[in-house]
């Protein structure tokens, strides 16, 4: 099989992707481990930035996100004793969606064979061929088969475990990472939100996010060590440890109710300081992890997008190469800011074990600031919807 | 001796509190364990912010300052391949006075005689005395003789090393302290500035800072591990390294001179977090100190003074103590966060032998950031001028 562009991963970065090179004409294929029904049960970020927003909408498949998706103007910033409002419309003149990452990849999985974008599902033990050549090619095995997709380009959106990035040779670009000492436990639930916005509560227990998918379905996490398990935190348990860490006024709204989902998530900083090597392509966290403090990470795969389909167009439209050449130093000048705002906001929310006393009143000092300053507040909003492309 | 209020310390603080209360016909004796000249020869800061040009102004004291004081609107962040320029004037309305701490308090001791304010040097042995009753006195020999100062309050504003902090009762308040792993080494000339504004560089090499007292007479500073002294550094050596740190722009603008002074300051953040004990009240580095990064310091001691001023005045002249009751709390409320901005600018801007390439990405990053937002730019104009009182 043949094919302009091969893409590693049906996530919402390979998604994307296939689906904004076949607007534009361009073949693609998508090469996806998993059944499509297992992609889709991953649980993970809900909070669209404009950029994601826009992709949606330029690919005309924006429509049941806008209908069933909540534009949030606002979020909040509590410390047990306080809710600082970060007034996201007010202070940017923009706003963020609450569309779960899974209702996205699903629209984008639902129009594929309508507009001509194949992903083969289960492709098992993928790996790539002469990426550093204008013909590189990936093998496959699907059904016990064994397969082969030649391609001019590779497109790696296969996430921080999949073989795009290990394509790369040992000494060309170098991984950056910082684990942080904690997880997050999440629940999710099919119970009304306790609050209209998103509350990122920084208690002396521990962090806590209360979030949602809609208006029925609520998703909390918070701040556990790492050698806590499930087994620690049963349903009581956690929703008592929210209705303390999220505040009296969000304890009295929480509505409790059977976990769909519970899982523990390791925080993590990781950027892998390049996005190309020849023929082959990384996006999303193939190539770089944000903490989800700040919902950056979804957000950051939709910008890589929308700085490699544009560069791919140009290439296979105009005969181009500049924007392909230029890719990784754009879309990792963005990544790093949004990098450093993931770290920043998680250093500020959570509890660090090591922290002396200095460093948690270096944390409370700056809640205080932002409470009373239009500048820090806009500062944190413009990056919570995203900086420009 | 009987007075009102005994000020430990001749600093900044101390005058300008002695001063503040003799306006308001208040008796007040400052003890300085130090010579005039000794207290004079000490080279510190030389950054005003609105609070203090306005104490001086208030004070009627502020006519040198005017003449020789460099406004100045605005400084910049340099990285080596660019310099960010914060605009004060433009994104705040304000700007800060360039006017050594050294002058400024040349001025209050000047005027000392001619409003009342007497000032006893070279005071030995200071102790305080009764500190949680209504009469506490100070102990102190003056030329081998013992002497005794009775008064209604006691003001400590005798520095880090001070006796006054050591007179609260051991369990009685908590030091809050961060050490940084490199000191400042700092050399004053008679050369004229590099620049007409401040250049805070954070270079590979490490930190550097051009400064100035006047249009002749330059401060500049670089970062050097503690281990090394100022043997390690002659002059040439440290100018050639400021030219490499400050970048090429800077580096052709340098004018290299004798030093006059040539000194290593280590890096220290600071807070005791009780101001009051008592009749005993603390106020300036007594209480607090910052690592000189943002020019915080003497400012600090300002805004200590004037809310602590006040509240004396107000229970001399009007029998109300809410003012000295609050005073704690309402001056640690803007010492922490000044302490924030001194802390957020100095991890920003020094290179740190522990970080790792993760950490150091993060400051570029910042860095990056400050440069395209104007947000982030207001944030550090309006906490460099000073936060509101």
């Amino acid at each position: 099989m043949k094919t302009d562009v091969a893409i590693i991963g049906a996530g919402p970065a390979g998604l994307l992707l296939g689906h904004s090179l076949r607007k534009a004409g361009i073949n693609a294929v998508v090469l996806e481990h998993r059944s499509a029904e297992r992609v889709l049960s991953r649980i993970r970020a809900g909070i669209l930035e404009q950029v994601s927003v826009s992709l949606m909408d330029e690919l005309g498949l924006g429509e049941r996100m806008h209908a069933e998706g909540l534009p949030h103007d606002g979020f909040l910033l509590a410390d047990g004793e306080r809710n600082i409002r970060i007034d996201l419309k007010g202070l940017t003149g923009q706003s963020v969606m609450v569309y779960g990452q899974t209702e996205l990849t699903k629209d984008l999985m639902d129009a594929a064979p309508e507009r001509g974008l194949d992903i083969i599902y289960e492709a098992e033990g993928v790996e790539l061929h002469d990426v550093n050549s204008d013909s590189p090619y990936v093998t496959y095995t699907k059904g016990g088969k064994e397969e082969r997709l030649d391609a001019r380009f590779i497109a790696g959106c296969d996430g921080f475990h999949g073989p795009s990035r290990k394509a790369f040779p040992k000494d060309f670009g170098v991984e950056h990472e910082k684990v942080y000492p904690f997880g997050w436990l999440g629940i999710l639930a099919d119970v009304p939100p306790c609050n209209e916005e998103l509350i990122y509560a920084s208690h002396e227990n521990g962090f806590a996010l209360a979030s949602m998918r809609s208006k029925t379905r609520s998703r909390y996490y918070i701040q556990i060590p790492l050698t806590e398990t499930l087994e620690d935190w049963p349903d009581d348990k956690l929703w008592d440890e929210l209705a303390v860490r999220l505040g009296p006024e969000a304890a009295a709204n929480i509505t409790r109710g059977p976990a769909i989902e519970k899982s523990i998530a390791p925080l993590r900083s990781f950027v892998f300081d390049q996005l190309r090597y020849g023929s082959l392509f990384l996006a999303g966290d193939a190539a770089h992890v944000v903490p989800p403090t700040g919902a950056k990470g979804l957000n950051l795969a939709s910008s890589d997008v929308a700085y490699l389909s544009r560069a791919l167009i140009q290439h296979f439209k105009n005969g181009d190469d500049s924007g392909i050449d230029s890719y990784s130093e754009t879309a990792l000048a963005r990544i790093w800011k949004s990098e450093r705002f993931s770290w920043s906001l998680t250093m500020l929310m959570h509890r660090f074990p090591d922290a002396g006393g200095f460093d948690r009143r270096m944390q409370v000092a700056e809640l205080d600031y932002i409470a009373q300053s239009k500048a820090a507040q806009t500062s944190i909003a413009e990056n919570y919807i995203g900086l420009p492309l």
